[in-house]
């Protein structure tokens, strides 16, 4: 954890690996070539590796061992200080552990603008008697939940944070310069030094980035705290966090969002509190969900369609359901679908669907008032968007673009920008225009399209494995009973198969493609990533549903004029219950399915088989240097063998795959929540244990919003509300029977809907070839009945769209209007209403700001005073005059406050 | 402008009013007493006017002034220098003159985060070749258009900005510090004080604006730059505006928007930027409409359905429109109303609704672009939101409120908290609870509930009014023949007329009414008001509209069962040609009549009655002073005569209500962007005049958008769309035309549908005693027709709604539904597409930052270097060696750097 000398901490690992190195210094005692930074230029030419002979390199290696030189002393020019083990054998791993003085620590926090806590303190308030009140014994209850996390117990006061600055000093407490800047603040900026620092021998690229690109360096990472498992009682924030955190044994626990943000940095701690937060709200839609659902049951003996549809006595002739092959068939013979279907099918569902869009809204607004509270105690309030460095693969593209213009001038004028601030080019030649990057636009586009019809043939695929196959089975007598079940689980698992294999491939399309246009930064390039993946995943995962929602059964046609797909094989219909049955099943094992085969196989199986791999590698490899590796692993050793952390993409990606689940088509499933958060408490700490076991340490990135996620999120939750408002009206039907009930029926109840939704055809009609062939229906068949409103065959206009069509279209387009815009003005009156940022919190960064303002006002006074006192004692003629010449009278340089005043100010515990 | 040793510069003006004072300082000598900031206590004891003797002064009056001479004594002790005449009457105004010297400047510029330039200037990108020459010809063309203003000729370079801090004076390119602030923020920063100033005597406020709510002071006002009509060439900003901008000769000129931000501050600047670029944006939506109008025009001839009601011939003979007194009529004789009406209801205005609602959001787009690019030059990127102080009704009301309970320790509390910094309470006794606002919040619910039931109520007597003069009308043969004119017309105007007194009660009673609400902050205030200003003037200025668009015409009944407001009185019908054109006329008559009298009468008219008033009212009144007034009245005494500003919420709130009617109704009126713009050029020359010449100048607000105004106009704009589906689909016989023409017309034309539309209603079946008395139509009449799609008399079912009515109003409903989503879909394309940064802006300020690092960076090296060299040489042993125990090893204080590394950073033009 330190260097050689037991003192100075290593912040950053940079890892390179080397090989065919003539060994020339033996002795043990020299194998460790510490490169101090001293005296900057001739102390690293005696120290370090420049005085080692060459052996015989081949170019590239000895180009890149140059490379790294030059980088590294640019490193000790900024005023880091590196230590790195000798290069002593022929190949190897060579690790370049970098420790940052407080000097360099001070100044980048400066330039960095890192708030730090200044030494006065204040005391939170915690809102009115009642409140308080209602809160002590709110976290006595909550005792046994609370991960036992030592910050936990003084999170009453907070110190005032003002952005570090070196003539400040004496605003801050600083008892030890080793250990106020935290780890992961310590890291942070030496990554930023490391993204800043030029190469100019690498092309004169910028920052550690493209060195890695260019496989100059292998790795660059900051260390873990120590071992997660080491015995004994010594504890680190490492080992905390596997205790408290990342076990499944404390998956009831909440997470300590504060630990996971001091040692992961802010963006991964907002992605842990988004989730535990997501996870939390899940809890009333499940209980709610879980009613919705027990009302359904409940009410299943009183639903008087379904008993119609199962009395045996009143028995409706229905139409074949196939041409030929298939006989007329009773109503009552679907009774049991008729009945499950209720289960999905009554009005608790549109209620259910009303809460879920404000649900979703109420999520959204509190994930905004979370995340502004969290920015207010992790002091990220009025931080600016930190400035970003091309991608190497965006300047690799400019070079070569100036490359193929030969033109000299253009290449002197890249020099002098690169010495002048590397990445901002004056003119068109030394970026890219439009031009360049139409080819990648256009490839990006066409590909998209492609999937996207690729997803839809598969789709249509599986409509006609459906078609094909219901039509083969109802062929076979014995077959025939369960030909429904059996062709609906088969195509739901195809899907589900597809999905789940597309997922992976889109997801390497998508980065494939984002590396084609070439974005200019790492912020751009995430973007239209996340853009492309959502895009193409989402369609993936829900084209089977929306066909299965919306589609299917609506474009049969009638008996005499079946629509049919190819030749004998007539458009699918759905189950006399209706499509919520099916769409309930098709959703139900789709996100089941992806849930735990993409939780158990691809997150915890793969690693692990890729783990097994390496340490099967690594045992062939020939162990060259045994004795070494004897002695204890230092820990970048053991970093080293961790996984590299490549983001937060895939996490975030999978919940907003599964938060589409939970809103979209929650009217035709309510249990959905209830999974969803089955699946979360195990993610949570799945999660959790990735982090904490098997990654690489992640740099601390400092960021204030879970970005762009939260459009996307916010768009589903919009689209939500239109597509359950058309689950409702179009696929349930709430819509048939409210009419019925209150413009046709004679009673005002729903006796006799199920006669009225269905439409008379005379069998004589019906067209040559296609009639049932051996009917062994057990009456004569005059009449059959078909489910559409449409004109009887004895009306002037027989099968055309009957009144009751119509009037039903109108109340469903109705309905689409009423609910839509109802719901819409609700989630806005509810976003309207919740500020975005808690009252509580703008008054503490009001009450924040105007301490600080009488803290200056304080020190500003107490200088005065002490300048203006006449005699001005001994405090140096010569420096007094020089700062009038200044030409700031008032404003004595800070250093020069004797301690008097400090201690005046320091440490007031004020009480707000 | 000057304190009478014409060197320090006035930079505040506080005036109050004595009297009652007994003279006993007669000698002109010394009547002018200059309290100056020398050694605050005992100076201000020798020559303020704390030494006169006593009068017989009332109670009040000696408190009053207590409290200002504690004020003002504040004041000085904050660094201020103050001048104020003798109090020498016996009663007269006074005015406190405010200087702020340069160290009070310095330190609030610190506090407040002035961003300041720096002597680092680089160069604006103009982007590529092609635009840059774009550009240069653009500018050359719009030379005429420019106001001749110096700002603008070198607005290619720009400074570096970076907050002012007294530690980094080298940075900054102080030339003479008199004139380093300009006047606005000169100005501000006295207000600022002023504003954080507390005065214990009087019950422990804070600031200027409680001293002025409780009569203490009368007024504060910064000071104009001198006279907008004073002839000769010298030359100040406030002239300059009057000639480049406040008149109404310059119409056609781009606004100064630099100069108005520079003179007015921030948030005066912002409206007048978002005003000119919302009359910019109004030219092209004008010449669309004008466009769809003159279509509309050119197609009237070939509109067959007009054509078919025109025709004699073929005449359908129309149930009679009241009872008894009407006669059944001749559809043609309604020809003319059908003419007009497709002037407004034709295919072109459903594409410019969809257009103006693309339009709005647009505009809006473009606004937030504006907004960012005008803040990275005003240097308001990265403010954050100024401290804000209660407002001094609610801290009365706070104070009330503890008087009442009459506790000793709660009193003793509120004096310690004003002394740690004011309003900041730790409980809930010191500040307004819930159950304290409760009885404003139910009077402010209620209240606005009277008001909405009085506007629909009004609404209502307009339509009893309306139906009742028809009916009389129509009695009378005489007027008969334009008895739809002249109701149409009166109606209107009332209504009119009802708006606009309206209007002015209820911005008195929104204002009333947030003043019972008792709000803590002054922004609060300010969105309360403005939300409820809106409220109900939206509700006053539409609801006319909303009832002629959606309502009028929709309960007539059908032949045989009308609807009866009352005993006699049918509900009314709309006009043949349908409601459109009812709307239409109601729209241009309440906007255009809205804009002419509120324009003409209340923003000029009555401010010059006003002054007369005022003029008069001086005259009357005693001249006590004549002599003094002899002498050039200085410009406190003239800027104390003009009105006091009071906020920019009725121009925000004229422009919104405006906007509604250019996007709310468009579908109907496509010529109200025309009128919209016509107003507007007016409009910004009038408001601007009222800036410049007829208010007081106003304290400069720094602020980065227009607040709450922006969400109401994103909240029209999306409400605009669901408006306009039903106004097409509901309205406009739009939707039924192509149901006829795509599902009814033999031959696809809309040959038949006057036809299709009428309903037949078999005479003999009117109601006993409403049959038309004294019938003198020429035939005999078996079936009359009306307008509705109703079973005939003949069908098994009569006068029930037709299959064609449910298939009609299916159509209209899908039209909306597809409209307002497809519209919505593609705001939130256009909304994403444009990207809310410009990206020229983004890069500036990605490129102002990295300019910033290294600037700050060279500086470093250049102290580093310094303080490296061995011999430290002769700057004075004891102050380094205090500066190293300082903790801040590599710190040197600023003032120190000598002016060799100032020189070498200065003035770079680096080229970006």
């Amino acid at each position: 954890m330190h260097f050689h000398d037991t003192q100075r901490k290593v912040d950053y690992v940079l890892a390179y690996h080397y090989r065919k190195r003539g060994v020339h210094h033996g002795s043990p005692a020299h194998s460790l070539a510490v490169i101090s930074n001293g005296e900057t230029g001739k102390d690293r030419h005696a120290g370090g590796p420049g005085d080692i002979e060459l052996g015989p390199l081949d170019a590239l290696e000895e180009e890149r061992r140059e490379q790294r030189e030059e980088f590294e002393s640019n490193l000790m020019a900024a005023g880091l200080e590196l230590e790195k083990d000798l290069e002593s054998k022929s190949q190897g791993s060579v690790f370049v552990r970098i420790h940052a003085p407080w000097q360099v620590l001070a100044r980048e926090a400066e330039f960095l603008k890192i708030k730090v806590p200044t030494k006065k303190m204040y005391e939170i308030k915690a809102g009115g008697s009642i409140t308080k009140k209602l809160n002590t014994v709110l976290q006595k209850l909550s005792v046994p939940l609370q991960p036992r996390v030592p910050e936990h117990s003084n999170n009453r006061m907070k110190s005032l944070s003002y952005p570090f600055s070196r003539e400040k000093m004496y605003l801050y407490n600083i008892q030890e310069k080793d250990t106020f800047f935290d780890s992961a603040t310590r890291s942070r900026i030496v990554h930023e030094i490391l993204k800043r620092t030029a190469c100019s021998r690498a092309n004169n690229t910028m920052g550690i980035n493209s060195l890695i690109a260019n496989n100059i360096y292998e790795a660059a990472y900051p260390l873990h705290d120590g071992e997660y498992d080491s015995a004994g009682e010594d504890m680190n924030d490492r080992k905390l966090l596997y205790q408290e955190w990342a076990r499944y044994g404390v998956f009831y626990k909440f997470q300590p969002i504060d630990l996971i943000r001091k040692y992961f940095g802010e963006k991964i701690g907002l992605y842990f509190a988004w989730l535990g937060l997501y996870t939390s709200f899940l809890i009333p839609s499940s209980i709610i969900g879980v009613i919705v659902f027990l009302y359904g049951c409940a009410t299943i003996e009183e639903d008087i369609p379904s008993k119609e549809m199962c009395d045996q006595q009143n028995a409706f002739t229905m139409c074949p359901l196939c041409d030929k092959s298939c006989d007329y068939w009773n109503l009552s013979s679907a009774c049991r679908t008729a009945r499950a279907s209720h289960l999905f099918d009554n009005p608790a569902t549109v209620f259910f669907s009303i809460f879920m869009a404000l649900w979703a809204t109420m999520f959204l607004e509190n994930w905004k008032r979370l995340q502004m509270r969290l920015g207010y105690f992790w002091d990220l309030t009025g931080i600016e968007e930190e400035e970003e460095h091309s991608r190497p693969e965006y300047e690799t593209r400019v070079r070569e673009k100036m490359l193929k213009e030969n033109d000299k001038s253009v290449v002197q004028k890249l020099e002098t920008n690169a010495t002048e601030g590397g990445d901002d080019g004056g003119d068109d030649e030394d970026k890219l225009t439009w031009k360049d990057r139409f080819p990648g636009y256009l490839m990006s586009f066409a590909s998209i399209l492609f999937m996207i019809a690729l997803t839809f043939s598969i789709v249509f695929g599986v409509i006609v494995y459906r078609i094909t196959t219901a039509a083969a089975l109802s062929l076979n007598k014995a077959t025939r009973s369960n030909v429904r079940v059996t062709v609906t689980a088969t195509a739901v698992i195809i899907n589900l198969v597809v999905i789940l294999i597309l997922d992976e491939i889109y997801g390497a399309v998508a980065k494939w493609l984002t590396k084609i246009e070439v974005p200019k930064t790492e912020q751009t390039f995430e973007e239209r990533l996340i853009l492309k993946a959502f895009l193409l995943k989402f369609v993936n995962a829900y084209s089977p549903i929306f066909y299965v929602a919306f589609f299917k059964g609506r474009f049969v046609g009638r008996p005499g004029s079946y629509v049919y797909v190819f030749d004998g094989y007539r458009m699918e219909e759905c189950a006399p219950g209706g499509c919520l049955m099916e769409l309930c099943i098709q959703l139900s094992i789709i996100m089941l399915g992806k849930q735990l085969i993409q939780n158990n196989i691809f997150e915890i199986g793969v690693p692990k088989l890729k783990k097994l791999f390496r340490k099967l590698k690594d045992e062939t490899e020939p162990g060259e240097a045994d004795p070494e590796h004897s002695k204890p692993p230092e820990q970048w050793d053991l970093d080293y063998s961790l996984e590299p952390y490549t983001g937060l993409t895939p996490e975030y990606m999978e919940m907003i795959i599964q938060f589409g689940f939970v809103t979209l088509f929650v009217a035709s499933f309510p249990l959905a929540p209830v999974f969803a958060l089955l699946n979360n408490v195990i993610e949570v700490r799945l999660d959790a244990k990735k982090f904490v076991t098997e990654l690489r340490r992640p740099d601390a990135v400092r960021t204030k919003d879970i970005g762009i996620w939260f459009d996307i999120l916010s768009g589903i939750g919009k689209f939500s509300v239109i597509i359950n408002a058309f689950v409702i009206a179009v696929t349930s039907d709430f819509i048939p029977r409210l009419v019925y009930q209150y413009s046709y029926s004679h009673n005002g109840t729903l006796h006799g809907f199920v006669n009225h939704t269905l439409s008379f055809f005379n069998v004589s009609q019906l067209k040559e070839g296609t009639q049932p062939e051996n009917s062994q229906f057990d009456q004569e068949v005059q009449f059959c009945r078909f489910k559409d409103y449409r004109e009887p065959p004895w009306a002037p206009n027989p099968y055309e769209f009957s009144k009751q069509y119509w009037s039903v279209l109108s109340a469903r387009l109705a309905f689409v209007i009423i609910f839509q815009n109802l719901v819409m003005f609700l989630s806005v009156l509810v976003d309207w209403m919740i500020p975005d940022i808690p009252t509580d919190i703008s008054d503490q960064i009001k009450k924040e700001k105007s301490l600080l303002v009488d803290f200056f006002l304080k020190e500003e006074h107490e200088k005065l005073r002490l300048t203006d006192e006449p005699a001005q004692r001994s405090q140096g003629g010569g420096d007094s005059s020089r700062r009038s010449q200044s030409g700031a009278a008032s404003s004595a340089p800070s250093a020069l406050s004797p301690p008097g005043s400090r201690a005046s100010s320091g440490s007031q515990h004020t009480n707000l």
